[in-house]
């Protein structure tokens, strides 16, 4: 796939492309820390192609089994310092990497941020104040924020002259109408606290507007949703490829519902079970964000995979598959009014692009209001195209690419 | 306005109507209590018209001036009992009610009780039990369900051969299919504790459900949003008169923005007021119910008439109305893909009645994706039928009347 970059001010500066096995220049070290898993890529400077050279994760940090990962290979256990086994997971994939660079040498480490504040709405080179910065946003993002820095610290440390570079989740939204970023609270708190609608997911809808652009020509810059449907899952709606809306708003927990995640809750919920109930915060947090979603409705699995597997026999699954998706239609139909109509509806993420059965019942529900016709043939090969020629908005399965994007944010700002 | 009364199973028996003031039947008197407030309005058993004998209310309650006001007549100051101020202003309605009655009598009192939890999803005989069962959902809406208790309270113990009958906000939402009822939370935490989606202004509704199949016939059967917009406000979406997906679920804080009250936000937002900022739960509660809306945002009103007078000087206020109209405008569309497209939207309540101004904005919002086209002088006239011949969509404006929904209902249970 060959896909032109373009920016809010047009189409940037890119290498020109080379076989990707003979350029041979610096790589780029992509990073994107979970709280029990770190995902990396690796992507070549001078050939900068959406796939990467080589990519893998470690996961289960902190666990008692980690393993780690790679394209192709079955995940094999390793061992990490038992103490401090953030620092050695960082350590297993530098070792990994390194013994796979065949004399060449990383140029620069992205980290993908998934809170950039108020301040930082564009990619920006680590150093101690911008980590102290961010360390600043914890509070607004206390389950995501964190291990990028824990990262970022320990690699300053290590190899401080070696480039970082941050890129954010919150920057595709910097330019979020008012009306979406306004919470409905006291004003006065929101200036003072900076509570107000971020928007997530924004290295996947930045990659989306590219490849959108590039596969969809004109009809992308209308009226589109993109719905990023992974463990965690959000719509963005795009006007000529910018976000003027999306339902993840201040944290991770707003919107759609996911595999453990409500979404949206009636807040007299919370309120209930912390003045009926006497549940803590931290444990109305802990239910919010780990129990709840499919995996609280079925009692089985956070995975619409597995509930689409079983739901015949069991009616908890259906019931969680069936809330799954009404909250995605719902959603949509907010969106599409925001939007005043809708052109294209594009699928992504792991759900998104593989499960056909989930978009089949999305559109089919959507059909009165929206007019969408599916193509099963191609819905079912989880084509780029899945929408029939009579429907009245076109429906697409793109494959997102966050890795990729911070990759090129970062080589834009370094050569810049 | 004559209405014929519709239920689920069809018409029901009705008085033949005579002239109002001819006609001289026992008298139903219908309350509806608030935490400040007490509404009643009077209606003839023989005769019951959809315009009460007499209505009026007692305002202030608890405060240091309270006033009592009728229909046509400026309120005036009156004085409650300092200890039992709630004692004394039902004292002072039955007082003034009686000095009205001109030698009839009151025949039943109605309670208008905005929780019937998961036990009362039809009117019912007041006895001690079933005030014992009604204090039970307390939890479930504290800001709401003590009062009209706390008047049945008063008047079993002073008047115990008095027919009393309660009537329910969540009772016209009890078919609400599943999907629309369930809660992303672990499924054992909900069967425990009667956590889920109720619905409310269900009198309202259910009043719009006769007064649309009057005034629309066929069309009032199909795909219907009725929009209550008061000082609380929500949506509800029909089919076939009956309610299959509306905004204010648990509570009535879920959904659109409010007077005072925030409407949907994201539940991450309470958890960080909690763990971050230290607030407790009554502190959020309090905030988010009071302190809130539009009055937060704006941080001058909690009114769109007072705002709409203002926002051309006042930035805040304009900031306010557009996240008010946007709310109303992103659940119209969410409710209209539950619904599979719309064919008649129905403004109500105090603003939807009254703000032909909120009404335009909400509407031509709506044009992209609904088609809705209105007709300027009859929404500046506040008419029955606001939409222009072109419109994809009819659009009306219909004064609600729950209080003569309750006394019906109350009718229909004595009579039968």
């Amino acid at each position: 796939m060959t896909v032109t970059f373009y920016t809010r001010s047009g189409p940037i500066a890119k290498p020109a492309l080379h076989d990707r096995y003979q350029t041979r220049g610096e790589l780029i070290l992509v990073l994107n820390c979970g709280s029990s898993s770190i995902k990396f890529a690796l992507f070549d400077q001078l050939n900068l192609l959406a796939e990467p050279v080589w990519n893998g994760k470690v996961q289960g940090i902190g666990g008692p089994k980690p393993d780690f990962g790679e394209t192709g290979i079955t995940p094999y256990p390793i061992t990490l310092d038992a103490e401090y086994p953030y620092r050695g997971a960082l350590q297993c994939i530098r070792e990994r990497v390194l013994a796979r660079l065949e004399g060449r040498s990383i140029g620069v480490i992205v980290h993908r941020v998934v809170h950039g504040g108020n301040k930082y709405f564009e990619p920006v080179r680590v150093s101690a104040d911008v980590v102290a910065d961010l360390r600043s946003y914890i509070p607004l993002a206390p389950l995501h924020q964190p291990f990028a820095l824990e990262a970022m610290e320990i690699l300053l440390s290590e190899s401080p002259t070696l480039p970082q570079v941050a890129c954010f989740d919150t920057a595709f939204h910097r330019h979020l109408p008012d009306v979406e970023q306004r919470l409905p609270l006291p004003r006065v708190l929101c200036n003072d606290t900076g509570l107000r609608r971020y928007g997530f997911h924004g290295l996947s809808y930045a990659y989306m507007a590219v490849a959108l652009a590039q596969r969809h020509g004109d009809l992308a810059r209308g009226r589109t949703i993109v719905a990023h449907l992974g463990s965690g899952a959000s719509l963005c709606a795009l006007k000529n490829l910018s976000s003027v809306a999306t339902t993840m708003g201040f944290s991770a927990l707003e919107g759609l519902m996911m595999g453990t995640r409500t979404g949206s809750i009636d807040p007299g919920v919370l309120l209930y079970l912390m003045q009926v109930r006497s549940c803590s915060p931290e444990q109305v947090a802990h239910m919010l964000y780990h129990e709840s979603g499919l995996l609280g409705v079925s009692q089985r699995s956070a995975e619409p995979r597995v509930l689409l597997a079983c739901e015949d026999q069991d009616e908890h699954a259906a019931q969680a598959l069936a809330l799954y998706v009404r909250r995605i239609v719902r959603e949509i139909g907010a969106l599409a009014a925001v939007l005043g109509g809708l052109d294209l509806l594009v699928f992504t993420a792991g759900v998104g692009e593989h499960l056909p059965e989930i978009r089949r019942r999305v559109c089919e529900a959507l059909e009165g209001l929206l007019g969408i016709q599916l193509n099963s043939q191609a819905n079912q090969d989880n084509a780029p195209l899945i929408s029939s020629v009579d429907s009245a908005v076109v429906v697409g399965v793109e494959p997102t690419n966050e890795e990729w994007m911070a990759a090129c944010q970062a080589q834009n700002l370094l050569a810049n």
